[in-house]
Parts: structure tokens; C-alpha cells; sequence
């Protein structure tokens, strides 16, 4: 066990593009578990687009992060100490802890991982926030049927590789867009999609229109931007695109612009919709199960990009806005003992 | 009766705003019905925001009026001579037909209008087209609760101003946007709105935060542009777009740009969606019974905006972009015998 607890905090918020000058990195005292607290070791950490949006000063659907403060993480760790009847040390928890080596919780803010199930780290990827999120933003606001031709923007991310599969079980043609050739074999070769397009090389429109020829029924967005402007103008009468995450505007200085897009929602009646997994935070378990069930019997695959140790944590995060991922990005932290 | 039948023609398709080039007046011979059909002498047509789409060259939700070919419109008119056994000669009746002095048209497609139950005009407003929007689009697509608040741009228009009531009616906090201080003030004054902004001089997003302290939870977007993007600055979580129309933007000869919107229905999980009428055509009958009881009781008031004379149809047409209507803007063709 370390003697420290090595810290990110939010240095400053910052402008655009966060970078190094974002985060400091500090080393502090191992905290003490308080009553019914538990400390927390951390195994591994997540790191996800959302989190550019906490470092901002803005209203959103949750508190801002504060400047000074450890930055915020889906982590899983293992029970060092607990001061909780529910957690013993050498259990295998998940949480939303702090981007440390350390973290302490109340026990009831932390929920078990079952190592017998899947590597740990799948609670923050497949079988975690990214998992649930593909989970209830496709089934609950997409609402797929089969036959429907499905287009999901980051195909190859946490929860857009996630999302292609549960609609190809869903009885969907699948088609995904991502930015690499690496990632577009990927979601072909291996996971099923019926086709992929590099958004990067692509005329994306060209390219959408040969791939669903009887145009788009739901758009599963995780990135916006002229990609979705593309997927907008093939949308079909009904259709319904699911907003789960923009990341190619996250980082944007000024308001970012585009074409304006009601008109073609007169003229398909689409419905555009946000989804948050919060809001399903009563039906959590239902979709973990299900995943778990999909993952083990190889209906579900995945991936994770696993960078190593607390210091390349700000690394890991900006690589997502460089699509430097496949499938899940984690930060593995430590070995379990 | 006359015996020539004017009729105005699309000449060319409009680049941007119509122009006296995109009409041509021509003398026509009256046409004759032939089996099962009706020739129906118009008292009022109707000018419509959405026609301009019909005079593209463009994919929609209906195909594109032929250059050369009459100009369509909702008519009330007075069956002449019918070949249908529906209709007898002096029978009040509407329908999809031209703007024209005479149309002949089958009997199946006409529907009957009494004339004792408001006047005639009414059935292509309250009781008509428009009237039948603003109920389906704000109950079914909006779903106001009581206690809501409802902004309606366009809220001195045809639909608008019907919108607006019936959202009072279902109990919600009401604010109209509209460009003109006689508008206004008839929202406030006389329909009952909360509140009513002019978009021309008011600061929108400034005077929206004070009509609608609690934020928005029901958008019905007749309009786009600057005035809908005010607004969604201000939408709730969980809160309902109805995009019934985008005049602002119906001439523009680019692809209009704006503030991109999509992170904002991450934050609200807002749901955007387009209202058609006519996707709810079994339900008609539901719509206009309603209606009517509610101008007859007097829950439901409206205006006209009537201009004289078919030659004058096309600056009716036009002036719905300057928003000169107050109302419903109807043309007078002819008096009834």
C-alpha cells in the first residue's frame, strides 16, 4: 500500500481544448474512513467525454466541478478499510470516487463488482455507465424495430459499439461511424455491424446513402457536428435520433453553428431526444443483468484501450477527444492484491 | 356567375422571396365536372406559410406544385353544378382546390361546411387546417400539463393564436411572441396569453426569462431562426418542441445556419419533434367538433385578416413572411348568392 495519495485536481477550467495547465498533480495523505465510510483503492478509472462538460462553469444537469477539488471518476477499487456493515477489505466495489490512488465514500454510495462475472474493469465500460447508457438510449428513446435501418455516430466508442450490437439483436441493419480504418474493421469484422464508415476519408453523406439505402430510422448520436448533419438529411418519416453525447463540440470556444435543422423534423415529424442515464438510475439493474447475460454469451463484445498508471490520466481523457480509443477507455491505477 | 375562370399559375420557382415573376394571372374557360364530380365556386382561399415549400423543387412530406400548373389552396366555395350524389347545387363546401374563381374537383374529396355554425371562412382557420394543427400539435405532440408553461411564437398567427388557447384551457402559464405591438396586445388583451413578447423590439431571451420565470416546458415553434433560439435556452428538463413551422426561414436562399442545439437536449433530454397535420386525418372530426364548441362557448376566439379580390392573392400570400396578418389571412373571392 502507498503511503500517498496521488491526486488530479482541477487546476483551472479550462478554454477549449483542456491541457496540461487544466490538472495538477498532488500528493496528499492517504484519507481515513470516517463512520459508515469505506476507503477505496483504486484499481482502475474511467475517463469519459462528459467530464469536459463538469469541468466547465455552466449549468447542466449536475454541479459544475469546483477549481481546486480532485477531479471526479467512475472508479472500481477494492476495500482497504471499511467502517460500513456492508464492505469488507478485499471486496471489489465501484463508485464515482476521484481520479487518486485513494478514495472515501459512504458505503452506500458504492456498489459491488463480481470478479466471477467479467474482468472488474467492465464496471466502467460494457457492464457500467457506457453499457447502461447504449442500453436505455436505444431501447427507451430510439426504440428500434426490426428491419430498421439503426446509424450510430462514435460506432467504435464505449457506448456506440454497445449500441450497434444491442440493435443488431434487435433485428436492425446497423450502420456505424467512427474515424478510423481500425475501428471501422472492428465494428464489421467483428461485431456484426452490416457496414461502417470512416467519417474521416468518407464523403459521409455518399457513403450513408449507399449504406442505408432506405434511409435512417434511428440516429444514436455520441458526437454531432457535420456528421449528424449528414445523418439528418437521411432521416425517415418517424424517425427518432437519440442525443447522447457531442463530443466534437465539447471543446468548442464559441457557440458552435451549423445548419439549421427543424425544417426537416416538419417535414419527417423525427423525434430528437436527449438521453441521460441518471434518469434510469431505478431500472440500473435490469440493464446490467441483461448485459452481463449478452457479454456472457458472446452476444455483446467489447473492447477497452487500457493507458497505465494515475500520472497519464489527463493523456487518456484528451486522447478521447482524438478518438485515440477503442471501445472503453480506461486508466488502470493498480494491480489487485 | 362569370364566365371566364382567372386562375393564378406558378410561373417559375422562387429563388428566396416570391416575386410577381413566380405568379402568372391567366383567363381560363370554366372548367366542367365530369362523372362524380362537383364544380365549386370559391368564396375564400387560403394562403398558407407552408406553400412556399410547395413551390421548391424539393423533397417533402408532399410533392412539389408543377411549374405551370394552378396554385393549390384550401377553398370554401359554393357548389355550382355536381355530378356527385353528395352534393347539390348552393351546398357550402371546402376542400384542397385552386386559386381560382372556379375548381372543379370529385365530390369524395369535398368536405360540407355550415354555415350556422360560424361563418364560412372559419373553415379554412379555426375550424380548419390551421385551427386542427394547433390542437393536435400542442395536445398530442406537446402534451401541456396544467401548470406548465407553454411559449408560442408566431402567437398572433392562425395556429398560434389558437395554440395559445388551448393551452390556457389545459391550464398552463401562456406566452406568445409575435411582431407587433397590435398583436400583442391582442394576446394579452383579449386571448388571455400571460404574456406576449414582440420580437422586433423586445430583447427575446431577456423578456423570456421574465414571462417565464420556471423556463419553458412546452415550445410550439411556428417561426425558427433567432426567436427558437431564444427559447431552447430556456427549455426544462424533460420539456416538449412542437416545430409546426419555420417561416423565418422559408426563403432564405442558403442553407440557414444557427447555434447548434443538440448538447442542450443532453442537458434538458427536451423532445424535439414535427407536427403534420395530416398524419392525423382519422382524427379530424375529434379536432373540429371541439373547435367549434369551443368558438361557440366562446373559449376560443379568433381573427381574420381578409384581403379582396383573387388578383390580390398572391400579396396576401407574400405578406404572411412580413407578417402583416393578424389572424388567419383569408382571400375574398366572391360573395355567397
Amino acid at each position: 500500500m502507498r503511503d500517498t495519495n496521488r491526486t488530479w485536481l482541477l487546476a483551472q477550467r479550462p478554454d477549449g481544448r483542456p491541457d496540461e495547465e487544466s490538472f495538477e498533480f498532488v500528493e496528499r495523505d492517504v484519507p481515513e474512513p470516517g463512520d459508515d465510510e469505506v476507503l477505496v483503492r483504486t484499481l482502475y478509472m474511467s475517463v469519459d467525454p462528459y467530464m469536459r462538460g463538469r469541468m466547465r462553469d455552466a449549468e447542466s444537469y449536475a454541479d459544475p466541478w469546483e477549481v481546486g477539488d480532485p477531479m471526479q471518476a467512475g472508479v472500481v477499487g477494492e476495500v482497504v478499510e471499511s467502517n460500513h456493515p456492508r464492505w469488507s477489505e478485499g471486496d471489489v466495489v465501484t463508485g464515482n470516487l476521484h481520479w487518486a490512488d485513494y478514495s472515501v465514500a459512504g458505503g452506500h454510495r458504492l456498489v459491488g463488482v463480481d470478479p466471477d462475472v467479467a474482468p472488474v474493469s467492465t464496471a466502467l465500460g460494457v457492464l457500467g455507465m457506457p453499457g447502461r447508457t447504449a442500453y436505455f438510449g436505444l431501447l427507451d428513446v430510439g426504440e428500434p424495430k426490426p428491419g430498421d435501418t439503426v446509424v450510430v455516430s462514435g460506432g467504435a466508442g464505449a457506448v456506440g459499439s454497445v449500441v450497434g450490437q444491442i440493435a443488431k439483436e434487435a433485428g436492425c441493419r446497423v450502420v456505424g461511424v467512427a474515424g478510423a480504418p481500425e475501428k471501422t474493421e472492428w465494428l464489421t469484422d467483428e461485431l456484426g455491424f452490416d457496414a461502417a464508415l470512416n467519417y474521416k476519408e468518407d464523403d459521409v453523406h455518399g457513403a450513408l446513402r449507399e449504406a442505408a439505402p432506405d434511409g435512417v430510422d434511428v440516429y444514436f448520436d455520441n458526437v454531432g457536428g457535420p456528421v449528424t448533419d449528414a445523418v439528418f438529411r437521411e432521416l425517415n418519416v418517424r424517425s427518432r435520433v437519440v442525443v447522447c453525447g457531442q463530443i466534437a463540440l465539447y471543446n468548442a470556444t464559441e457557440v458552435p453553428t451549423g445548419p439549421r435543422k427543424l425544417t426537416q423534423l416538419i417535414q419527417t415529424r423525427a423525434r430528437v431526444e436527449g438521453v441521460l442515464v441518471s434518469d434510469y438510475e431505478d431500472r440500473f439493474d435490469e440493464a446490467t443483468e441483461r448485459l452481463a447475460r449478452w457479454v456472457g454469451d458472446g452476444t455483446v463484445q467489447y473492447r477497452e484501450t487500457t493507458t497505465e498508471g494515475l500520472e497519464n490520466a489527463p493523456d487518456a481523457f484528451l486522447g478521447l477527444f482524438d478518438g485515440v480509443n477503442v471501445g472503453k477507455q480506461v486508466v488502470q491505477v493498480a494491480e489487485r492484491d
